[in-house]
């Protein structure tokens, strides 16, 4: 493993593809070994970890080495431990990337990161979605067209509850009438999130190159930028000289209002 | 209490004023009890919550006759009750107003609704502040000056780990070198949130007219616009006749890569 | 007129009516004159002003006393006068609201505040266009549903070259299978800015009640909170005691660098 | 030149050097002279332009054959051509990077960019600044540690007038009681925009090791991503069947309200 690669951990609750046999025809690896193999390239260092896994397969050494963590989670959300939950925000305040996929919009980490309920509405039809490229210029839509096509999804539709720094890259149509911010990124401590929309786990979605074009972009952009952890002294001494009024209030006692 | 009026909730820990005898001095009553008497005024309803109250005086019926919620916090973050976070929280997607204070900025309930860490430095000699108005337009701000100092305060300083939507309104300068984003709005759901950083409880920061002018100004503003819960129907019919090419995915199947 | 009231002006180039046979039976009056009448109510103070006029109908006297500025062009954005659109850039720094419609998103004015070129795709042929409310919290969405349409308008499509701080209200679906940011907020200087799509001068628009509530609250969010010039005095003494080394850089001469 | 390096293009208005010995003695080469050498390195080909050249020497050449242009003006903000600034906002709209540096706040390209009026407090007397990187996981951030200080510096200080999607990697602490946004990027159109407050002429300002640090990361960052100019087809085929209903509305002439 050379330290010029990008480490890249793909998790995935890994339910449908043992539950449902059309979901398992499709992605007979589970959704996080189809994406191992699909975006394998000699840059990246990329493992799977799941939910049934000791710990989910995300111990502390694995995020320590892993500089870019995807998320695919759906049925199972309340089955992920807090403790995990906490421990993968921590990463990510402290720089590791964040890619969140399609149903993880309602994941706890997701959640915790965008301090919104990431509800929207929804409809499981299989029809048409168009996405926009509103942002042709981020590297996350480098080489991606201006539009592209899903033939079958699950349509999301506004109002999609997610903090107003939201980096708009991609805005879905929807056959049926609705539109969705599909695409966005947010920064919450040192470490970056993408949120892609597609990837309903009975579509082929994750089959499509443009999809994929999207998801390899973003593992280059969310990789760190700086390895630098918060600062450990909290408690600074001054930098200027403080006027003889100052005292250390502790000793002094109360301050009377003026 | 008439309709008309704005249902305010001033919630504290209330902890420093029972156990330190110069800040009981300071804020006889405590902190909330000091502000419900500062912000008096006809067009506003006021009642007060403490920690060690039942539910921390935060029941539901509480919580949903209260348009803006005020926190203060320090010693006993770990104390409030993770139900009772998530309720609050909950509130404030529907639209409750939030006002985050001082050192709220490490409440379980900032870091749920900011998304980060919270985390700053600081420095506790009572040195002098100056609040910068970096927004004058701000409904916040009405009435503040460009600048207004505090002769004796807590150091906050950068970098502050707050999400990238806050939009400053204050910026403070240091005695001892530091500046700090003191005043800043978010939105997550449909409520907002004010966080303002003076007001530590040995100082008598709550007694300064400024201080008390921008709480009454967050106080009006946080005031929900609209009472509009998130629509409960979230899997909608389509609006647009879907071709016929769309289907029931359950009942089809798999539908294999092109 | 009552100071307690808002003062409008509506702006409108104004040719469309007058050369159009079909435009000018929708809007006798132009789309200004029937704006004034479908917005009128006892809390505004609205007039009108139009290209052909002197000074387009914008003197300074007029502006310095105007709240709220609609503004409505297409075919003559060349033809408004660079002095006027400073004056008018300079009111709304000063605080004044300024509303954009429909096909102003490529005026001077607005790409002089907005800062980029307003380019977009656009196709007219009559289509239907659904707008989708992102934001229903927010003060212009107040009372406007969750979705309305418009059976018959121009598209606009996406990418929209619009600034990065553009605070998304409406995204609208056409039935061509394009997206659009349809209605956001900006704020430059201390003056609000809100941009709202629909408003094609061949199709009944004006008529639409959604379309008119959208207005009439933008014209009140609008309204300027706090009448604050920006300060007179930019070269302030030091508020603190700067060190013996500070000096006069013009008598002191070159400082050689360390 | 090789097409992997990265084209820089530093322009400077070249005034002050020429008519203050002090600045002369500073700068003899003028800033951009001694720019191009401070940041010379072996994936940059930089050259230089200024003010009195024939079109300020920003042919459309040149700029087409520009990654990244610095952008240094002070005296002279008003003699800059108008059309020389609508040729370099284009290009920026089209991906060229833009690196706007300290009084260039006040310059036509800034201001046209950035949609206000860019005015702030100053002070001239060489006091003490200190940055803080308020975002040190941006590139721009990356080895400049969490504060430095410059000696001397002329003060810029707030309220300072910019968009609203500035988004802050510095801000600055001064002696004399200010604080000031230092450092913050911008996006307009397809291209970036990095401001940087430090640089005043009379100061040793440009040889201080992290302001080089904070310049050269910039253009590194300011880089174009992607090379895709806005789309030229602006009246796209609709991509979804239209209903019948549709119609081109100048046969059909007016729409009745309903």
């Amino acid at each position: 493993m050379s330290d010029s690669k990008i480490n890249v951990t793909i998790w995935n609750e890994f339910i449908h593809e043992k539950e449902e046999a059309s979901v398992k025809e499709l992605y007979p690896k589970g959704i996080h070994g189809y994406l191992a193999e699909a975006l394998a390239s000699p840059d990246l260092d990329i493992r799977t970890a799941t939910l049934d896994e000791p710990e989910h397969g995300l111990t502390q050494e694995v995020l320590d080495n892993t500089d870019v963590l995807l998320w695919w989670g759906h049925a199972a959300h309340d089955k992920v431990d807090d403790a995990i939950v906490r421990r993968v925000q921590q990463r990510v305040w402290d720089g590791m990337g964040l890619l969140v996929m399609h149903s993880a919009h309602m994941s706890k980490i997701f959640c915790a990161l965008n301090g919104t309920s990431g509800k929207l509405h929804w409809r499981e039809v299989g029809e048409r979605e168009r996405l926009w490229t509103v942002d042709p210029a981020h590297p996350i839509a480098a080489g991606v067209p201006e539009h592209f096509e899903l033939p079958y999804e699950e349509m999301y539709g506004e109002p999609f509850m997610i903090a107003g720094d939201a980096r708009l890259i991609f805005i879905s149509w929807f056959e049926g009438g609705e539109v969705f911010r599909s695409g966005f990124t947010l920064q919450r401590g040192f470490g970056r999130i993408f949120y892609f929309r597609p990837g309903h786990e009975a579509f082929p979605t994750y089959y499509n190159e443009n999809v994929q074009k999207v998801l390899a972009n973003a593992v280059r952009w969310l990789k760190p930028v700086v390895d630098i952890p918060y600062p450990k002294t909290h408690m600074p001494e001054s930098l200027e000289i403080i006027s003889e009024k100052s005292f250390s209030f502790s000793k002094v006692g109360i301050i009377k209002p003026e």
